[in-house]
C-alpha cells in the first residue's frame, strides 16, 4: 500500500478547483467524505475503528483497553485531514496515510505487536473554522473546555455546537475522554517539514527527521476602530481610517518580530463594511507570533501595543513545548543519527505531549519548505522513506 | 406629507440588527421591499409609476410622453433607495422621500404645472453589489454597455444578469432607453451634504445649498501578489508576504493624495486565503481617489504605482462633471443666493449631465459631515427646508 496511492484517493475530497487548495473545514461535507475514506480504508485493513466523545477517529490493531488492563497502553501514530483555507494534499493527510500504510505493511509483513497500535485522524486540527487549532486534540485532553469550544463561532456565525448538530452529531458528548486517553502509552505523528532544514542540509540525503520541540506561538486580535464615512468626501484632516492602523500594525508586526528573533504576521484582516468608496468604521487584524525563545515571544506583543498605542486580544498562547526527550534520542539512534529539529507549527502531538502524553514527531523532507498552500509537495520516494521510518518506530515501540 | 414620516416607512427595510446599518443592495429582497414601497407610496399620490428597460422607476404627474411630442419635456427629481454596506438612512432616501413629499405638497396647493413632473428611483447608485456606482443611469443612458453591466459579477459569484433573473427580471431587455431619456427636459436630485460646508458656515443658518459640480473620481484595483506559506515555519527573509504590500499601499495612498491635494482611501480589501497561521497568497486592495483638480486625480495612480513597484487596475473613471451653469446659477438665486458647492461623492446626477441631461442638484445640511454610515443625519427642520426649496425649484422650472 503506497503512500501516495492513498492520497490519490483522497486529492478531489474537498479540493477548491478555482484556487487549487484544500478546503477541508471541521464538519463540513468534504470533512465527512474523508472520515468516511478514514473509517473504511482503516476497517479495510482489519483495524477496529472507533470515535472518542470529541469525534477523533481511532483504528485499532489489537485490544486497547485489554492492553490497558495490563498496564502496556498502546503505541499511537497518526495526524490530521482537515487543510486550512486552500491548503495543499500533504499538511495532514500525509501522516494519516503513512500511518495506514505502515500498518498494512506490518501487518503483511506478519510482525506481531506487543502492543496495540492506534492510528489517529484527529478533528479540526487546523482551526480553518472556529479559530482555534488542535480543539480536537484539545477537547479530548481536556486543555480545552467544551463550554469554550462550543460556543464558537465560523465565519458565517454558527457555532461549533450549531455545527455538530448539523453534521447529526451531539455536542452534549464532547468533552474531556479518559477513557481514551489511558490507551494512549506513546504517540508519535508523522508530518511533513515546514521549512527547508533538511532540503538544505549539506551532504548525504536524508529525507526524515525526529521532531524534538514545539516553538512558543499565539495569536492575538487587533481590533482597530474608526469612523465610517464617504471616501470623497471627507478631508484628511476629518478622518478616523482605521485601516491606517492595520498599516501600521503590519509594518510593526514585522519589525519587531526581526527585533526580538520571532516570526510575526499578519495573515487575516476583516474590514468593515469593506466598500471601495467607504472609510472603514473598523478594521480587525490577526497576528500570529512564534520564536524559539518564550520569553521574546511573549514580549512582543506588548512592545507592539506601545508602539501602536491599542490594546489586542490574546485568542490563545502555547508555551515551549518539549517532546518527550529520552523517546526522540532513541528514534533518532533507532533512524541512524537523523536530525532532531524544533518547529515553529503547532500539532496535536504539542497538545498530548502538553497533557503528559509520552510524544515525538517524525518530519518528511519538503523540497520548497512551502506549506499551507496547494504548493507544499513531499517527492513520493520521500513518502516511502517516511513509511519505512513510521514502520521500523512502530515496530520499535509495539515490538 | 412630512420626509420624516417618509423614512420612517422604510426605516426597518434591509436594516441589519448588529450594526444599525442599511444593507439595500440591487435587486435583492430588501430592493424589492423598497421598490415596491415607491410604487404604492407614488400611486397613492396620483402619480402613474413605470419602469424603464433598466428597472428603474419613474412616477409621472402628468403625461411625459405627451409633453415630449409638445417639446416641452418633463421636470425630473428624486434620487436612488439602495446604500452602501451599512449605510445610513439618508444618502437616496432623502431626496427620494423629499420627492414624493415635493410633488405631494404641490398638489395639495392647486399647483397645475405647465410640464409633467416626474419622480425617479434610480436602481443600483451605490453599486454596492456587483462594483460599479450608478449602473442604473448608466446603463438608461447608454454610459455603460449592457454587454459589460450584465458581466459584473458580486461578492457571491452571481453575475447581474443571473441576479436579474433570481429577481424575476429579464436581463435581455437591460440597455439604453432613448424613450425614457426624452421624457427627462431637466433632472434637479436633492441629496445630504456630505461634508460640513454647510453646518461650518459662519452667519446665518443656510440649510440648502445648490451642488455646481461632482470632482473627478476613479477606482483602482491592486492586485498584490505572494506565497502562501506557514506563518509559524517560514523565515522572514524566505517570505513573499503580500500583507507588507498592502502596508505600503494603504500608507503611500494617504501620502500621495496628501501630495497632490487629492483624497484617496483604500476602503475595502480582499486576503487570500485569510488564514491566521498563513502567510497570503494574495491581497487585493481597491484605491477609490478624487479631488477637485483632474490632472492632479490622474497623475495619483502613476505616481503611487512607481512609488510602490506595482500596477494597477482601473476599474472605473469619471472625468470632473459640470453641471448645467445657467440652472444652477437660476436655482441659486430662486432660493435666495444660497451657496453653490462642488462634491467629492457621484450622482446618477452626474451621469446624467455627463450624457447631455440639464441638471442640477440640491443639497441638505448634514450636522456632522458623516455619510455612508449609519451615524448620517439630517434634522427634521432641515428636512422640511429640503423639500421646500425643492418645491420652489419644481414649481418655478415646470410653471
Amino acid at each position: 500500500m503506497k503512500v501516495t496511492a492513498l492520497l490519490d484517493e483522497i486529492a478531489g475530497l474537498g479540493r477548491h478547483d478555482a484556487t487549487g487548495g484544500y478546503r477541508r473545514f471541521a464538519w463540513t461535507r468534504a470533512d465527512a467524505d474523508l472520515r468516511e475514506w478514514f473509517a473504511s480504508t482503516a476497517t479495510g485493513l482489519g483495524l477496529t475503528v472507533t470515535e472518542d466523545r470529541v469525534g477523533n477517529q481511532w483504528a485499532w490493531w489489537g485490544d486497547p483497553d485489554a492492553a490497558v488492563r495490563d498496564h502496556r497502553p498502546g503505541i499511537v501514530t497518526g495526524s490530521h485531514l482537515d487543510s486550512v483555507p486552500d491548503g495543499g494534499a500533504y499538511d495532514g493527510p500525509l501522516g494519516v496515510a503513512s500511518s495506514l500504510a505502515a500498518v498494512a505493511g506490518l501487518r503483511a509483513s506478519g510482525f506481531v505487536p506487543g502492543r496495540p497500535i492506534g492510528v489517529a485522524n484527529f478533528v479540526d486540527e487546523e482551526g480553518a473554522r472556529f479559530g482555534v487549532a488542535c480543539s480536537g486534540s484539545r477537547l479530548l485532553s481536556g486543555a480545552m473546555t467544551p463550554e469554550h469550544a462550543l460556543g464558537l463561532t465560523d465565519g458565517e456565525g454558527l457555532t461549533m455546537a450549531e455545527a455538530l448538530i448539523a453534521a447529526g452529531r451531539d455536542p452534549t458528548r464532547v468533552g474531556r475522554d479518559d477513557e481514551t486517553l489511558a490507551r494512549i502509552g506513546t504517540f508519535v505523528e508523522l508530518h511533513l517539514e515546514q521549512g527547508r532544514l533538511l532540503a538544505d542540509l549539506d551532504g548525504p540525503t536524508v529525507p526524515v527527521a525526529v521532531g524534538s520541540s514545539i516553538w512558543p506561538h499565539g495569536r492575538w486580535r487587533f481590533d482597530l476602530m474608526g469612523e465610517a464615512n464617504h471616501a470623497g468626501t471627507t478631508r484628511f484632516e476629518d478622518r478616523r481610517d482605521p485601516m491606517l492602523d492595520l498599516a501600521a500594525l503590519i509594518t510593526g508586526a514585522r519589525a519587531t518580530g526581526a527585533q526580538l528573533g520571532c516570526v510575526a504576521t499578519v495573515g487575516k484582516v476583516v474590514v468593515r463594511p469593506n466598500g471601495v468608496n467607504a472609510i472603514p468604521s473598523s478594521v480587525t487584524g490577526w497576528l500570529d507570533a512564534r520564536g524559539p525563545v518564550e520569553d521574546d515571544v511573549r514580549r512582543l506583543v506588548p512592545l507592539l501595543e506601545e508602539r501602536l498605542g491599542v490594546r489586542a486580544t490574546r485568542e490563545s498562547f502555547t508555551p515551549a513545548t518539549r517532546f518527550d526527550d529520552l523517546l526522540v534520542a532513541d528514534l533518532a539512534s533507532l533512524l541512524g543519527g537523523v536530525p532532531v529539529i524544533g518547529t515553529g507549527a503547532g500539532h496535536d502531538a504539542g497538545v498530548l505531549a502538553t497533557q503528559g502524553v509520552r510524544t515525538a514527531m517524525l518530519f518528511v523532507r519538503n523540497p520548497t519548505g512551502v506549506s499551507h498552500s496547494p504548493a507544499e509537495h513531499v517527492d513520493a520516494a520521500d513518502c516511502e522513506a517516511g513509511v519505512g521510518a513510521l514502520s521500523a518506530v512502530l515496530r520499535h515501540l509495539a515490538g
